[in-house]
């Protein structure tokens, strides 16, 4: 059994806790938590909550430690300095920094002969892996992205600043007459504002001035001002049954020619359709997690991302057994 | 430039040629036939065409030599054959026979320390891939292929043999109330009926029973019986102008489950739209090519798969490119 330990147990850690409830040749093996550890409740029994600042005492019951903290402050710091004490992966998302982040991780990793897989997920993850095959299959075309229907939490948290607003959650809707017009093998030119609408519930104070509420959210700067958004003022309790979950997902379509005038059209598809954005992407990093192990004990040191793990690697089966079902 | 051969030179091999000329990183160095070399016209200026019985005088010329003979017949014999003086890929795609073909294939390119890797294309290939992410991700849920629209070269051929016809096509169709159960991720029970239909185009001989010709269709053996078929006959004009394309394509979709009560549904579907099924196969081939090239320069020797292919060997970008551009 592969023994995974769990670095922040929010949503995302509680996803990886459920996830490898479903691996057969992997287990939870320690939690570990900035917050007292006896305030925090794990769903697995028979497994210790520790305190982060204690990591290094528990190394040795710890294959892979997957760190579940956000991208904007917690990874860039905790990733390299993990990464020297275990093997790691972490699902860093902020696509400019990655770059630095890489040689930050790679470097510690390096200096401790431990594997490190950054930037794990479905975007970047899954979504990026696409892009990869399809761009490397049809050299010549054009890759668009989609995001949603889902919900972002950075854009709900930006509503939930202004003044007037109890509570908000944001919808990314991926525009359809783009995604037919991308299907369709044109090619066409998006701009932003075409490929996606926005779709803002908001629960206001009784006595907020829900048109300058609305007028806030649909100028807000880097935000919403580039889409077409819509508001809708709803109740708590509309809030609290129709919008607790976290859906998400979205599209990778490369449309590409061959042929010697490139007179064939091609397109290739990849979509996802999630029901709890955190619990899918904890799904991909528990797979990874598995190849990290793997690589790790080919001695394979250093940073890598989802393009350096070859697929079998992801999976519990065996080389056999994936060339005979799977192939 | 990575210097690629092609063995055979029918719409696959063609294919190949195209796809070469979109790849920066690559050239074509040879072709190799079966036929009289003097009468193969290939469509790239400069390159020889050889017997492919002096294929051993020119491995020097080689880095990758790209098989491009059929699955029934030749590729059992030429993957083995080949894998002893090049660097090959195939596209071995008789599901059934893979781990003999890969056990003969390994055998051979681990004696003489070559690589190749078998079974490239988009089902076996993309499609593999696509299953193998989507399980290891989700291993609670169910996975789905569907094929088509397109082309069956082989019931097309079928049909052909039956007495009183002059030419055939056949297309299967998936069934979109399947397609939409499968999407909800209801993971619906699906019988092959249930799952695809077929259209046979048919040109018969002017005093043909077309009524005796669609009975011998529709109750064809494992190729028709176990399907609804619809039959239209038409005249060999409409044939050349409506159906002389090899489109197909087709959806790998998996839903699945997550959560510690397994509460949450996910869709992970991957499709593809081609316009010409061999110019794709070719194009992923040409991709592989490069991925091989690459093992092969890495002392990775014997028989592998697109499993065994990590992303990034499939790019003519650079690692630090995929991972500023791509991730």
């Amino acid at each position: 059994m592969i023994k995974v330990g769990i670095m922040g147990y929010g949503n995302l850690g509680r996803g990886v806790e459920c996830a490898l409830k479903q691996s057969p040749d992997m287990e939870l093996s320690a939690v570990f938590t900035r917050r007292n550890p006896e305030e925090v409740k794990i769903l697995t029994e028979g497994v210790s909550v520790y305190s982060a600042d204690d990591a290094e005492k528990h190394t040795e019951e710890v294959d892979v430690l997957i760190i579940c903290g956000g991208s904007a402050t917690d990874l860039p710091e905790q990733t390299p300095k993990y990464a020297a004490l275990f093997n790691v992966v972490d699902s860093f998302d902020t696509h400019a920094r990655i770059p630095e982040h890489f040689a930050n991780v790679d470097a510690a990793a390096k200096a401790a002969c431990r594997t490190a897989v950054i930037s794990g997920g479905w975007d970047p993850g899954m979504f990026s892996l696409n892009r990869v095959y399809a761009e490397s299959i049809l050299p010549v075309g054009e890759t668009y992205t989609f995001w949603g229907k889902g919900v972002s939490q950075g854009h709900s948290d930006a509503v939930r600043r202004i003044d007037g607003v109890i509570d908000a959650r944001q919808y990314t809707i991926p525009v359809d007459e783009a995604l037919s017009a991308v299907r369709s093998g044109a090619a066409p030119e998006l701009s932003t504002r075409e490929k996606h609408t926005r779709l803002v519930y908001v629960v206001a104070e009784d006595d907020a001035d829900k048109a300058r509420i609305t007028e806030e959210i649909v100028t807000m700067k880097n935000y919403f001002d580039e889409y077409d958004t819509t508001v809708e003022f709803i109740d708590e309790e509309t809030m609290a049954r129709d919008h607790s979950g976290i859906p998400h997902g979205g599209f990778v379509i490369r449309s590409g020619r061959t042929g010697w005038e490139e007179e064939n059209t091609h397109v290739v598809e990849y979509s996802l359709q999630l029901d709890s954005n955190p619990e899918f992407t904890s799904s991909v990093l528990v797979a990874i997690a598995r190849a990290t192990y793997r690589m790790a004990e080919a001695g394979q040191s250093g940073a890598k991302t989802v393009f350096d793990i070859a697929p079998a690697q992801l999976s519990p089966k065996s080389p056999e057994e994936l060339r005979k079902a799977m192939l």
